[in-house]
C-alpha cells in the first residue's frame, strides 16, 4: 500500500458519493454543493488506511469510505445549524444559503442515505459500530451545548467532549475498516485505539487553532468559540491559571461577538493557555503513537504515525 | 388477538422506549418530556398489529414497535424545527422550551438510538426498509420545503408529498412487521398496501383539521399550514375552482401571520377546497380498505379497517 494509492482511492470515494445522488433537483442541488468543497477526507482515509490490511474487499472497502464520508457531512450540516455558522471550508453555508430548515433535513438526508449504504455491505458489526457511534457524536454535541457560557466545566467534560464529538467517528472509522478486512483482534484493537486518540489530537489542535493571533495565518475566522460562548481548552487552561481579577477579564470575553482579539490573545496566552493545550495535545499524540507503533503491519503503521503528526502539527 | 391485547402492549412499548433513557442528565431531561406527551402510537399499533399473526416474536414485536415510535419521533422533533412549530400535542415544542439546536441534536439523537436498536433486532431486510423508509421522510419534507408558496403546485406533488412524509412511515411500519412474524408474501403485501393509503388518508385528514372553521372543535389552533405558506389540498382544490380574482384573494393569505379565518374558511368552502379534499381521502381510503379485505387473516382484517376508519373519521 502507498500513499499514492490512497490518495488515489479518495478520488474514486468522492466519485461515489456523487453518483449517490437522485434525481430530485432540490436535494441534487444541495448535495453537489455540499461536497463540491474539499474536505480534507481524513475519515474517509482513516477508514481506507484501516482496510487496507486486506485488498481482496476493493469495492466494499471504498464503499464504506463514502458511508464515513456521508456520516461526517450530515454531522457537518447539523453543526453548522447548530452553531449558526455562516460558513464553512471557506463557503457559505447550507443553513446560510438556504436556511436552517433545509440543514435540519438535508442532514436526515445524508444521515439515512448513509444507513441505507450500510445495510448493503451487510455486515452487522459495522452496522453496530456505526449506529453507535452516530449515536454517541449527538451526545457529545449535546453534551457540549449544554456546556455553553459554562466556566466551571471540568478538564474531564472538555476531554468527553472532544472524544465523542470527534474522536468517536475516527475511531469508528478505523474500527469499521479493520472489521470489514477481516483482520485480528490485535490489529483492530491498535488502528481503533490509534485514530480515537488521533482524533482527540485533531480536535484539541482545532480548539487551539481557533485561538490563532491572526485569521491570516489560518485561512478562517478565529476566537469563534470564545464568540459562541464555548469554553475550550485554552480558556479552560487560562482561567483555571488566572487570579480572581483576571477570572472577571475571562469571563467578560466569553459569548461577547466584539472583542479585541489581541488583548483575548495575550492574556490567554500569558495565563499558559496556549501552552497547556499544547501540553494536551501531546499526551493524545503519545497515546496514538504508541498505539501506531504495536501495528505489525510497517508500512500501516508508518502512515498512521504520519497521520497523527500531521493532525497536530498542521497550519490550519 | 384481541384491540385490548395490542393496547396492553402499547403500554409495555412506551416504557420500553423510557427504559432506553441513557445517564446524561439533559438527554434524558429532554427524552422524558418528549415522550411524556401523548401521542397516537398509530405507527407503532401498526406495526404490532401487523406483527401479530405471530405471536411467537413476542419480545422482538415490542423492540420493532418501539423503533417505529422512536423514528417517528425523531421526525416530529426535527419537523418543529423546520416549522418553527411552538407546540406539539398541545405543549410547548422541544425548540421552543430548548432551543433549534436542542431540537436537531436530540431529533439526531433518537434517530441513532432507533438504528441501533433495528440492529440489535438482526434482521437485514427490516434494517434495509427503515433505512430507506426514513430516507424517503426526509426527501419529502424536502419536497414540501421547496413548495412553500408555490401556488401552482400539482396534485402529483402534493400526493407525493403526503405519501413521502406520512403514508411511507405507515407502509414501513406494517412492513417491518409482516417481515418480522415471517409471514407470506400476500399477507405482506396485503397489509404493506392497506398501511401505505391508510397513512395517505391521515395525511389528508390532517390537512382538512387545519382547515377547521374553529380550533376550538380540533384543541389545537387552526389554518397553521396556510400562515406557514404550505400550500395543502383544501387550498390546492379551492385555487384550482377560484376566477382570477378570487385567486388573488387566496394568494394574498398564504404565508400571512393574521387572517380572517371565517372569511379564508368561507372561501375555501365556497370553491368546493373541503369538499374535493374529502373526496380524494375517500378515494385513499377506498384502497386503503381494499387491500384489508384481501388479508385472510379476519381478526386483522378487521382492525385494519377499523383503523382506516378511524384515520378518517377522526375529530382531531
Amino acid at each position: 500500500m502507498t500513499k499514492h494509492s490512497i490518495q488515489k482511492e479518495l478520488t474514486v470515494v468522492k466519485n461515489l458519493i456523487k453518483n449517490e445522488i437522485i434525481e430530485e433537483k432540490t436535494i441534487s442541488d444541495l448535495y453537489k454543493y455540499i461536497f463540491k468543497s474539499n474536505g480534507k477526507q481524513l475519515r474517509a482515509r482513516l477508514s481506507l488506511v484501516a482496510s487496507s490490511i486486506n485488498r481482496r474487499k476493493g469495492k466494499k472497502r471504498l464503499k464504506l469510505a463514502a458511508i464515513i464520508e456521508l456520516l461526517h457531512t450530515a454531522t457537518l450540516v447539523h453543526d453548522d445549524v447548530v452553531d449558526e455558522s455562516p460558513t464553512r471550508r471557506g463557503k457559505k453555508s447550507v443553513n446560510n444559503i438556504w436556511s436552517n430548515s433545509h440543514g435540519v433535513l438535508i442532514g436526515d438526508y445524508i444521515y439515512s442515505k448513509a444507513f441505507i449504504l450500510m445495510v448493503e455491505l451487510g455486515n452487522s458489526k459495522i452496522l453496530d459500530e456505526l449506529a453507535k457511534a452516530t449515536n454517541d457524536i449527538s451526545k457529545g454535541e449535546l453534551i457540549q451545548l449544554d456546556a455553553i457560557s459554562n466556566k466551571e466545566i471540568s478538564l474531564k467534560n472538555l476531554e468527553d467532549i472532544s472524544y465523542y464529538k470527534t474522536g468517536r467517528l475516527f475511531e469508528a472509522a478505523a474500527k469499521s475498516g479493520a472489521i470489514l478486512a477481516d483482520a485480528d483482534p490485535k490489529y483492530i484493537k491498535n488502528i481503533t485505539n490509534c485514530s480515537k486518540n488521533l482524533g482527540i489530537v485533531f480536535q484539541i489542535k482545532d480548539d487551539l487553532l481557533d485561538y490563532s493571533e491572526d485569521e491570516g495565518l489560518i485561512g478562517k475566522p478565529v476566537f469563534q468559540d470564545l464568540k459562541e460562548g464555548k469554553v475550550t481548552y485554552p480558556f479552560y487552561f487560562a482561567n483555571k491559571n488566572a487570579n480572581d481579577s483576571e477570572k472577571i477579564k475571562l469571563g467578560s470575553f466569553l459569548g461577547k461577538k466584539n472583542i479585541n482579539q489581541k488583548t483575548v490573545f495575550k492574556l490567554i496566552s500569558n495565563l499558559d493557555g496556549i501552552r497547556e493545550t499544547e501540553k494536551l495535545a501531546l499526551q493524545y499524540l503519545k497515546k496514538a503513537a504508541r498505539a501506531a507503533n504495536l501495528i505489525d503491519d510497517k508500512n500501516i503503521s508508518k502512515e498512521m504515525i504520519e497521520l497523527v503528526n500531521s493532525a497536530m502539527y498542521r497550519k490550519k
